[in-house]
C-alpha cells in the first residue's frame, strides 16, 4: 500500500485550477457568442402567431416542435443516461463514467449548437443561427460522437483532456457533417458515418497516442463488479429501447420518420439474437458473457443509422442487424485484445465493436441501398423526397448517389484518424493531469471517495 | 464447498451447442419469413405522398406514427427496463432477469409481427402483412404476456426453455387474441384478459408441470439484498409511470386514448395507498416488505386493462384500484405459500398476484362496465365508437357485449392452462439444460461470473 | 449493540395502525369526494366526437392530449424516478427515499386532483370539476412541491407524518397558486415560485420545527455508499433531461413550448459547467464532490421555472443557468451547514440550495423579464399571447406586471413559512410514530431488512 501512495505522487492529478478555469472560461465565451450569434427560430419566437398566419399554417400543431419533441427526449436520454450508465461497467470508476459524460455533454451541446449552426443554419441577412427543437436534437447527436470517443479512453484521462476533447471532437465533427450533408449530398439519418465511424475513429486514434505501456498496472481495476454491471445494463437498455427514436429523430416528416423506427427496431431485435449466440458459442461451457450483452446488442442500431430512411425492407434490417451482432460479438473476443497487443490501442469499452465496425457496416449498406433504389419501389416522388434530389441536385441518380455514400464514409473515417492524431498530440502534453498508469479506472483520483471503503474493496476484490 | 461442486455436476446445464443453435435457426427463419410476408404498409412507405394525396389527408400529422409513437416508446421501455429490471430483485440472479428478459423479448417481438400479422392484418390480395407503428406495439404487448410467464419460472430453467416458452407462448397468444378480438368482438385495450390472464396462468401451468420438489436446496438464493431491491424498484416505477401508455397505445384516436389514461393513472395511485396498508398491518411490527410494494402497487394497471377504455368514470377506476391493490397484497401474504405447499406451484415473482388475480378482475369489471353502458351516458355515436358496433356486429346490444367480454375471460384462461399444460410438457424434457434444484436462482450457472466473489457473498449472506 | 437495541425502544415507531387506518381512510375519502365532484372533460368523454363537430375541429390530433401527453409523461418520469431515486443517496434509506416518495405522490396526486380542481376548474353548472391531461400535469406539479419539502425531512420523519405533510402541503399549494396565478395573474409555467420556492420553504420550516439536536447519534447512517450514489444519479439525470419537460408541459401551445424548451435545456448545461467549476475549486486537491453533481447540475431548471416562456434570449437563459449553479454549488459548502448549527435547520438533501435559493432567483428573473418585455421584441400579439393581457387585465402595462410578478414571489415564500410552521406544529405532536434521533436515516426502522446484513455492513463502513 506504501508503494502504491508513492505511485500516486508519480503524477499530479490536482486539477482544482485547470478543471474551474477551463470551465468558467468556456462557459463564459458561450455566453459571449451565443449573445452575438444565437436567436430563436420562427417556430419558437412569440412571432410565430404572425408566421402562421402568413404562411397559412391552420394549427399550432404544424409546429415543428410536435413533430419532433418526442424523439428529442428519447435521444436527450440516450446522450445522457444511455451513455453514461453504459460506463459505470467497471467496479471503481461510475462515478467517472455517468459524471464526466455528463460535463462533457453539457458543454458540447452548446458549442454543437454554435459550431453546427455557423456551418448549416447562419442565416446571410442578419448573420444569426436560428435554433429550434430541430438544432437541439443535432446538438445531442454532435456530442454523441465525442461520448463515444470518451468510450476508448474511459478511466485513462482527466477530465479536463475530455473537455479538450469535446471542443476539437464538435469543432471536428460540424466540419465533416458539413462536407459530408452539404457538399457530398450524402444521406445519414441516424449518422452511422457522421456519428459513430467519425466518433470512433477519433477515439481510437486518440487512445492510440496516449497508448499507456504500463497500464496493467492497474489490472485490478479494469473489470467490473456484479452490480456494476446492472448499472451498466440500465445504459445498455435505454440505448436500445430509444435507438429507434435517434435514427428518425430527424427523419423526414411522415414516412420517412415511421420507417427508419421499424427498420431500427427490427435490427436491434435481430442482432440480441446473435450476440447471445456468439457469446455463449465463444465460451467453454457455454456461459455467457456480461461484457458482449452490454455492447454488441446495439450494434444493429448503429448499422442501421444511415439506411434507416430508405425502403430497405423489414428482412433487409433483420439481416444488417443478423450480421452486425455477430462481427461486434467476434470483435470483442479476439480484435480487442488483438489491437491492444500488437496495435497499442487500448480500448475501455470496445468501441472500436460497438460503433466503428457496425458504423462502417451502416455506411456501406447505406451506399448499397441507395444504389440500388429505384422508381419501381419508392414511387417517382417517393424517390425524390427521400434523397432529395433538388435544386442543385435535381438530375442526380441512385448510383452516383451510391457513390457519393461511399465517399462520405471515407471522409469519415479520414476525420477520425486525422483529427484523433491531432488531438492526442495536444492531450498528450503534461499539463493535463492525466492520472499516472496505476491510478487509472480509479475514482479516487477525480471523486471524493470513503477510502477506507476502497481499500475494503481492493482487499476483497469484491465492491 | 465440493459437495456443492459436485451436485452441480448433476445436471449438465451446458448450452454451448443449444442456444446458439436455437437463436441462429430462429433467427434466420425470421429472415426468410419477413422477405416472404412482411413489407411496410402504407404509412411507412415512400408511397405515403401519393397515399396522402388519394386520401386528402391534409397534413403529415395524421399518419398514425404521430398519434402512436410517444406511446410505443413508452411501452417498449416498460418490456425492457421494467419487466427486465422488476426481475432483478434476487439476490444472485439479476443478470438472468434483465439478460434474459431482453433475450426472449427481442425474439418475441419478431414472431409477434408474423404471428399477429397472419391472423389480423394478412393483406388478402398479395397475401403479405403491411406493418406499421401499431404493430409495434402489438408485438410488444404479445411479449408481454411471455415475460409475465417467465415471472412464474425466473431462476429455475434455463435460455433454451425461455426460448421455447416464447415461441409458444406467442403462438398461443395470436391465436387466442383472434378468437377475442376478432371472432368474439370482445374489448381488451390495455390486455386484462388477453395480456395478464393468459399469460399468468400460462406461466403458472408450466411452474406446475416444471415443480421441483427440492427446491429449498436453493433457498440461500431465493431472496434479495438490499441493493437488488432498489434496482426491482427501477422496473417497478418505469412500469407504474407508463402504464397510462400501456392501456392507451392502441386505445382509439382521441377520446378513447385520453380517457385511457386517466382511468389507469387513478387505478394505479389508488392501488398505491391499500398496498401500503395492507403490507404495513401484515407484520406484528408494522414494517412494509419491498416484495409488496414493488409489485402489487401495479395491480390497478393490470385490472384496469379491460375497462381503461370505457366511462367507468373517475371513481370507479379509484375503486377498481382499490380492490385489486387489497386483493395483490393478500396473494402475497397468504396464496403464494399456500400455491407451493399445497399446488404445488412454485412462483418466483408470484405472477399470480400481479396478473392473474387483477387480470381476472379486470375482465370481470370489463365485462360489467360494458353491460351497463348506455346511450345516455356515452352519447349515440360514442357507445357505437367504443364498442365499435358497426357491421357484423352492428346490432349488438350492451348486455350481449357483456356476455362476450366474459367469454372472453374464459377463453384467456383457458388457453392459459391448456397452452402451458403442453408447453410445460415440451420443457420437462431432459434436453434443454435447465439447472439442478441446488442451482436454482444463481447466475453463476449461465453467465461469467467471478467465482471468489460469489463464494465470498454466501459467506457473508451479503452481496 | 445492546445500547443501539436499548435506545431503538425509545420511541414508539410501530405504524401498524396508523399507517393503514390513514391510507385506507384518506383513500375512501377520495374515492367519494372524486364520486361527487369529478368527471371526464369534453376531450375526454365519448362525447368529444359531438363536441369536435359542433366547434368544427378537424382532426383528432386537436384533441389537447396530443399536445401534452409526452411532455405529462416526462413529468410523471421526474416525479416518481426522479424525486424518488434523487433521494436514495444515504447508504441506509434507500427504501425510505423512494419507497415513501411513491406513497405520497400517489396520494397527492389524488388530492391535488380535487384541490386544484375546487379552485380552478369548478364548473358553475354542475359544480363538478372537469379533467383531462392538463390536469394530470398540474397534479403532478402540486405533488412535487410536498416531495422538495421531504426532500429536508428525509429520513427524519414517519410515513404517517409524511402523509400528513402532504395533504395539507396540497391543500396550501392549490391556494396559494390560486391567488398567484388567478388573483395576481402572475406567470409561472415552470414553478418557480409556485412549486419550488413554495415547497422548499414549507420543508424547511417544517424541518425547523422538529429539529433534532441529538441528530448527530445517526451520524453514521447520513452519508451515501458508492452505489448508492451511482443510484442518486438515475434521479439526477431524469431530472435533469426532462427538466425541459417540466417547464414546458402547460405553456401555451406552438412557440411557448417550443420556447420554455429550449431556454430551460440552455440553462441546465450551463449549471452542470459552474457546478463542475464550484466542486473542484472548493476542495483542496480538486476533487469533485457527487452531492454537487447530483443536486446543483439542476439549479438551471429551477431557475428558468417562471421565465422559460418568455423571450429571455438564449444567452439570457445561459446567464441564468450560470449563476444558479453558483449559487446553489455554494450553498452545499457553506449554507447548508451553517443553516444546521446556527439556524438549527436540519436540511437532508440541501433543499434550500436547490430550490429555495435557485426559485427566489427564477422568481426575480421572471419578474425583471416580464418588466422589461417590448411590443419591439414580442410583436403585439405575442406580448399579449405570451402574458395573457386579455379580459380583466387586458389593460395591464409589462412594468405592472413585472411588479405582481415580484408580489407573487412573497406570496410563495409566505406560504411556504406560514404553512410550514403550522404543519410543523402538528407533525410535533408525539402521535405519528417518528423514529429516535439514533435511528434517524434508517430503513430497518419501517422496513423490513435482513438485520445481519446491516450490522455487517455497520461494522465494514460498506454497502
Amino acid at each position: 500500500k506504501y508503494v502504491c501512495v508513492l505511485l500516486k505522487m508519480a503524477k499530479n492529478t490536482n486539477i482544482r485550477i485547470s478543471l474551474p478555469a477551463v470551465c468558467f472560461v468556456w462557459q463564459i465565451a458561450m455566453i459571449i457568442l451565443f449573445g452575438v450569434f444565437i436567436r430563436y427560430d420562427e417556430e419558437s419566437d412569440t412571432h410565430w402567431i404572425e408566421h402562421r398566419r402568413k404562411k397559412n399554417i391552420s394549427t399550432n400543431l404544424e409546429n415543428d416542435f410536435y413533430y419532433r419533441y418526442p424523439s428529442f427526449q428519447d435521444v436527450h436520454v440516450m446522450i445522457f443516461v444511455g451513455f453514461g450508465f453504459l460506463m459505470t461497467f467497471l467496479k471503481r470508476y461510475s462515478f467517472g463514467g455517468v459524471g464526466f459524460n455528463f460535463l462533457i455533454a453539457a458543454f458540447g451541446i452548446q458549442w454543437a449548437l454554435l459550431m453546427q449552426g455557423w456551418f448549416h443554419h447562419l442565416d446571410e441577412h442578419d448573420w444569426k443561427i436560428k435554433i429550434g427543437v430541430e438544432n437541439l436534437i443535432n446538438a445531442d447527436f454532435c456530442v454523441a460522437s465525442c461520448l463515444i470517443a470518451y468510450g476508448a479512453c474511459l478511466g485513462k484521462v482527466s477530465p479536463v483532456q475530455l473537455m479538450v476533447l469535446t471542443l476539437f471532437g464538435v469543432t471536428l465533427f460540424a466540419v465533416e457533417e458539413y462536407i459530408i450533408l452539404e457538399l457530398l449530398h450524402a444521406k445519414d439519418a441516424g449518422g452511422s458515418m457522421v456519428i459513430h465511424t467519425f466518433g470512433a475513429y477519433y477515439g481510437l486514434t486518440i487512445s492510440w497516442v496516449l497508448y499507456r505501456p504500463l497500464l496493467s498496472q492497474s489490472k485490478h481495476l479494469q473489470g467490473s463488479v456484479y452490480h456494476s454491471d446492472v448499472f451498466a445494463m440500465i445504459g445498455t437498455l435505454f440505448l436500445w429501447m430509444y435507438w429507434p427514436s435517434f435514427n428518425s429523430a430527424i427523419a423526414d416528416h411522415g414516412d420517412g420518420q415511421h420507417r427508419a423506427v421499424i427498420n431500427t427496431y427490427l435490427a436491434l431485435a435481430s442482432s440480441v439474437l446473435t450476440t447471445f449466440a456468439i457469446s455463449s458459442i465463444s465460451q467453454n461451457n457455454g456461459k455467457l458473457d456480461m461484457v458482449h450483452i452490454q455492447n454488441a446488442t446495439l450494434a444493429g442500431g448503429v448499422a442501421m443509422g444511415t439506411a434507416s430512411e430508405f425502403m430497405i425492407t423489414p428482412y433487409g434490417s433483420l439481416i444488417v442487424g443478423f450480421c452486425s451482432g455477430i462481427v461486434s460479438t467476434f470483435g470483442y473476443l479476439f480484435l480487442t485484445p488483438f489491437m491492444e497487443k500488437t496495435l497499442k490501442i487500448q480500448d475501455t469499452c470496445g468501441i472500436h465493436n460497438l460503433h466503428a465496425m457496425p458504423g462502417v457496416i451502416g455506411g456501406i449498406v447505406g451506399a448499397i441501398t441507395a444504389a440500388s433504389a429505384s422508381e419501381s419501389v419508392y414511387g417517382q416522388e417517393g424517390l425524390i423526397n427521400t434523397f432529395d434530389f433538388k435544386d442543385a441536385v435535381a438530375n442526380r441518380t441512385v448510383n452516383i448517389q451510391g457513390g457519393y455514400q461511399a465517399a462520405a464514409l471515407f471522409v469519415a473515417i479520414a476525420f477520425g484518424l486525422v483529427g484523433g492524431a491531432l488531438v492526442g498530440g495536444i492531450l498528450k502534453l503534461p499539463i493535463w493531469g492525466d492520472p499516472a498508469d496505476v491510478n487509472c479506472f480509479d475514482d479516487d483520483v477525480y471523486w471524493e471517495v470513503i477510502v477506507f471503503f476502497f481499500f475494503l474493496n481492493e482487499l476483497h476484490g469484491t465492491e
